[in-house]
């Protein structure tokens, strides 16, 4: 049998990205470039022969439509399609809505850089009847709590044990199975697979629109650890300006 | 309980609905206006406040794409998607990809209009090799014979179990099921939903991108029998159109 493989797609650039806020849940839309970087992300995909076999997706806008655009431009548009909100992107409390710069500014380097990296110390918590609060939001009717903030290992607490039991799975048995999701998902992803320390999770930045795969054996163990950008300048990149956020 | 609703939306002007080719199984892409129609049938489900909770969709790209861009306009882009080839278009045989007013020149009226409604008599089979056949496709591996032509009834036949064991009974438990089809597998459910007879079905045309919800009792009945259009004058006015296609 050849191997599986997991495609891990996170979405293109945001309003929100490009803007410079913290985004977490709040559901905000591609820009031009970031639809770009869906296309891209697909062609990508096609010219190297990765074409997924089944996507999974967050249930937020901008990592639902990049799976949507990417899947187009390689013609797999067709294949199954399973939504689930542990997926989703960090919930940043009450940064969310707020400008990375100005927060930076006002909390100093060493508090912002705590918010955005620490592995365990969430931001404060929104307010329920916040405008960027997801409390009451339909699509999360099933969850005994809508999260007020999260920290990366709540994250990571949510995501992994669905990623072991749905997704995984599908790759041991051979199959490609494309993540479209967020810069905290997939790094909460990335850790896992890759062992990465609690420290040292800080110092990894996912790049948008850039198809990292992982080659996954029957066993369930990578095969190419750290994975393989299918672009690895553009994605050096890329990771470089994320690393970069919140500078003016 | 509240009563379900199906939500059947044909896809937005594709391609070749503008050409006025046959297209059947021909993964065609959507127009500019297809597009614009896919917005509208999403703004016509918010201002109606028929919000679905799951949509089904064929294996082809018009109608993947007018769900996708009717959901983004609804505020519903997160919601469960399940896709299967039995609500694909009826596959029109060698009749594939050929102008309809050439067709209906070369063939006369009334085999055009046998071919086009007739609903047991399929055109002739196009060639497994024929560049317009899906014969080797990879969405279809799963099928022990992908279609080389199909008559109204062969849609019927193979859409409508799928369409009582799966669909159906999430509409009875109360469900807003959209489903995002073709003019003809949409044109086999209505058929089944309204009791149509084999004859009578010849005379009904269904428009693009033009919701049409169905109320269904908990017993599976239909409410309000043959739907009800969010916009009826420009259903009706679609609708017309549709009938006149094959005209110069």
């Amino acid at each position: 049998m050849t191997n599986g493989k997991l495609i891990l797609v996170r979405h293109g650039q945001s309003v929100w990205n490009e803007s410079n806020q913290f985004t977490g849940w709040v559901d905000v839309d591609l820009t031009e470039k970031g639809i770009q970087e869906g296309i891209n992300a697909g062609r990508l995909l096609k010219d190297n022969d990765v074409l997924p076999d089944v996507v999974y997706t967050s249930l937020l806008r901008r990592a639902i439509s990049t799976a949507n655009i990417a899947l187009d431009a390689c013609d797999r548009h067709w294949i199954p399609v399973i939504r689930n909100w542990r997926l989703n992107e960090r919930h940043y409390g009450k940064l969310q809505g707020l400008n990375k710069a100005e927060i930076r500014d006002q909390f100093g380097e060493e508090q912002f850089m705590t918010w955005r990296r620490s592995y365990g110390t969430p931001p404060p918590e929104i307010a329920a009847d916040d405008q960027y609060s997801q409390v009451g939001d339909p699509r999360y009717f099933n969850l005994p709590q809508v999260p007020l903030t999260e920290c990366l290992q709540d994250v990571v607490e949510r995501f992994v044990p669905y990623f072991t039991d749905n997704i995984l799975p599908r790759a041991m048995k051979g199959e490609k199975v494309m993540v479209a999701a967020h810069g905290n998902s997939l790094r909460a992803l990335v850790k896992y697979l890759d062992g990465i320390s609690d420290d040292d999770i800080a110092g990894l930045n996912i790049p948008t629109g850039m198809p990292l795969v992982y080659e996954i054996a029957a066993d369930g163990s990578v095969v190419n650890p750290g994975g393989t950008y299918l672009d690895p300048e553009a994605a050096a990149a890329g990771a470089a300006a994320v690393a970069n956020q919140g500078q003016k």
